[in-house]
């Protein structure tokens, strides 16, 4: 494992130097961390474990550098800094440049000779592979699919037709892109399935979990836009549209063609219904279903709480009653202000 | 590309011609449509954009006739007449007929000719695999599985031993048909595996969602009867019974031996508990978890609403003093009344 | 078949034998069971179906001993007796031991003799296969991962490099073991990717569902200790900590850094926000989003009630207001009990 100095990573990333140079291999948490390890402070809140630390260096911010008399780095922002240091010292294991025996590449298919394809890869004809791409066991891309360069595309993952990833995109196993939308017509007697004849259009720097699916779209695209960021099982339906930067935790599913703006985060299990446009900066909390359209940035919730058996049974039958209660309110405050009035009040 | 004039398709799905007997090539949206596309009305909240299209031609109901002077097919279910279109002009790429050779078909499977089994598909002992069927990359199945005539199964589908599938049933990527149902006794130590000795029986013309997941019955059989659909991400536990043609949206979960009748509709992420019954004709929206019996036909909700962050601060702490307020207000009406009551009223 | 007498079962299993000792070919449930097949009885509830049944024997609870003349095993667990009489009836398909020709083994990886591996597997570099392993068709593992005695993975599972999965472990198809957490840093203009460098650590006897994802973790490791069962479409984020022997039913999401304790139950689509402690024997209703630590054991619940969407109308309209309805009960009380005051109560 190749070291560093703590001047190396200024050298790369900027921040300022306090005590000992020291040399330093690996990243951990501040409990965690060893002598040879760098850990950080973002969160004041961890200050204590800063005291307890045997870190060999700490990334801290400035309000922090006093907190500690251990060699440290102070950068605008620790967290960021960290990450970078970590993407250091951690290169991912890259495979080899090549096409595994047991692949099966269309005729027509162009792969870029830099790339990796592993085994039981299948490329349809007419996609076009692009240079550093990484393609691990098991994955399947139909016909006509564009990659740009240096995406990775791990094992077991599906892209069907014609869609297209931009460079620098990251996806995670099982993960399914340019499945089918759900189109059903009713015909009276049955549903009539709606071809879907859109593709998935996906930007650069877009990273997307392990067993999330995105669905082709019905007639025009479903579009992911630069910097896109989803986490595992989401869904994301036909024609929807998702604006650069929005990022998206677990469980988060979008129905049909619904329009999210950049720079939203999405938080688990999150639903958002179709047919809606999401302004740009939306956060959406955990659990929350979107049922209508959000026009201003903000934070938007709409969460049960838990509670213990016993009290959410006596209070939740109440949900049920809630209008009689209103009703009753009313005509209670009626009375109530009469009386006022009747006493001169 | 193939291309028709309407008069074509009037032949074929009926419907009346008004204005010229135009060439068409493709669908699309009234949005996006050019001189040689066809797009469609069926929701009068669309007029608008029929005024502004640069369409060749329009689908739309007999009430729409006269809100354009285009090129125009009246239809009594204009988008089911402009699915019917697409399908002529959108015939899915069906791949040539045969094994290919990296396919590893056990001793005794049949497999009829006129089907196409992809690379890297596995079919167990004793399965049968009907006409003009298509497994595509990845599909693995187990042993004794039948498929019927005209179905497909597209990248990575994982079908279990014993399980039955009808004629034209689409099984989109990553889905799993017959995993063990999730059963387990207590041991008073440890959970005990049940053995989930049950299949899953599929009609015909059902469609199911990537990376859905239907299991196996524990001792009977999960049933999915004649052309249901389902969209992605799906859970259908062990022994559910899914009655004909009813329809799931996304991230739909039912927990096990769950009877559903048919014709229903669920909203994406809505949630039925187990061991329940839900009578023909019910449509539950989005989000609804439902967690007792539905007996009649209708639209059933349980949508927590979403509010601005600070709204819901305000508001959402009340619910857990529900019952509180409850009693307070019974309080007041009972000295509220009495005052009526003093007062002579 | 193989064929027992009740016997038998109470030779291995214990329990007491009442009425003939008949011979038992399989399990059923108390409708479906015929004449060489055993049913059982847990719940009182399903008594009824006791008279009619037309199984060979019955295994019940002591009383529930005189509710039938038939054959009949008394067992203090009916519902745990009967599985293990399932288990020894029925005994997985296992396949064959040995390394499917078309598989690809990475030079330095350890295959136990004894394990079954399937086609299209790969295995990466310095990967270690236990004794009476099955890997089934498609399955694809990192580099360094480690696999206890008799683990048996199913169909397209993915397991990344270096997690550690312990004997007995069971993996569903299409499940994803160590795919990237969601760790991103905001550089003010974009993400950026936190590597993720952690493992998941699976200890014995632990059972994961179809699609279930179970990340990495970020620094340290996300961990299911020993007997953990998770049901499908489950996802588990980076650092996760899941206590031994509880249970999680489908869609459930649990997000980064929580740790859940042991015994615990988690209903379907039950969501459990990041960074929490979840104590032992903690039980999460379905639907529930948990987004504070639980500290004491006890079952918890928040589930928005299912209604007619005329009731859900009518009601969910005052969610929104409930904070000024509080204000003007508070207010009511006010002045009534001054009345109160006023008229000398």
């Amino acid at each position: 494992m190749p070291s560093y100095r703590l001047s190396d990573f200024i050298a790369r990333f900027g921040g300022e130097l306090l005590g000992a140079d020291v040399e330093i291999q690996q990243v951990a948490t501040l409990e965690a961390a060893g002598s040879t390890q760098i850990a950080f402070l973002a969160n004041p809140k961890y200050a204590r474990q800063l005291a307890e630390t045997a870190a060999g260096a700490i990334v801290l911010g400035d309000k922090a550098r006093a907190l500690t008399d251990k060699p440290r780095i102070v950068a605008a922002n620790p967290y960021l800094y960290f990450a970078q240091i970590s993407t250091l010292l951690n290169p991912p294991r890259r495979p080899a440049p090549g096409i595994h025996p047991s692949a099966v590449i269309a005729a027509g298919a162009q792969i870029d000779p830099s790339a990796a394809i592993g085994p039981f890869v299948s490329v349809g004809e007419g996609s076009r592979i692009g240079a550093d791409c990484v393609l691990a066991a098991g994955v399947q891309l139909g016909a006509d699919v564009q990659l740009g360069a240096a995406s990775w595309l791990h094992a077991n993952v599906v892209v069907g037709d014609s869609c297209q990833l931009g460079e620098r995109v990251i996806v995670h196993p099982n993960a399914v892109i340019g499945a089918d939308g759900f189109g059903n017509a009713w015909t009276g007697e049955a549903w009539y399935k709606i071809p879907q004849i859109g593709r998935v259009l996906i930007g650069n720097d877009v990273e997307i979990g392990a067993s999330t699916t995105i669905d082709r779209g019905a007639l025009g695209d479903t579009v992911l836009e630069d910097g896109v960021r989803l986490d595992n099982q989401i869904q994301i339906a036909h024609n929807v549209h998702i604006g650069k930067h929005t990022a998206m935790a677990g469980c988060v599913g979008v129905a049909g063609s619904t329009r999210i703006g950049a720079y939203c985060t999405f938080g688990g299990s999150a639903m958002i219904l179709g047919h809606l446009d999401i302004a740009d900066k939306v956060n959406v909390m955990a659990g929350t279903l979107v049922g209508k359209s959000i026009l201003k940035a903000g934070t938007y919730v709409g969460q049960y709480p838990v509670q213990s058996h016993e009290d959410w049974l006596a209070n939740a039958a109440h949900l049920r009653r809630l209008d009689g209660m209103a009703t009753r309110l009313k005509e209670l405050e009626r009375k109530v202000g009469r009386f006022d009035a009747d006493q001169g009040e």
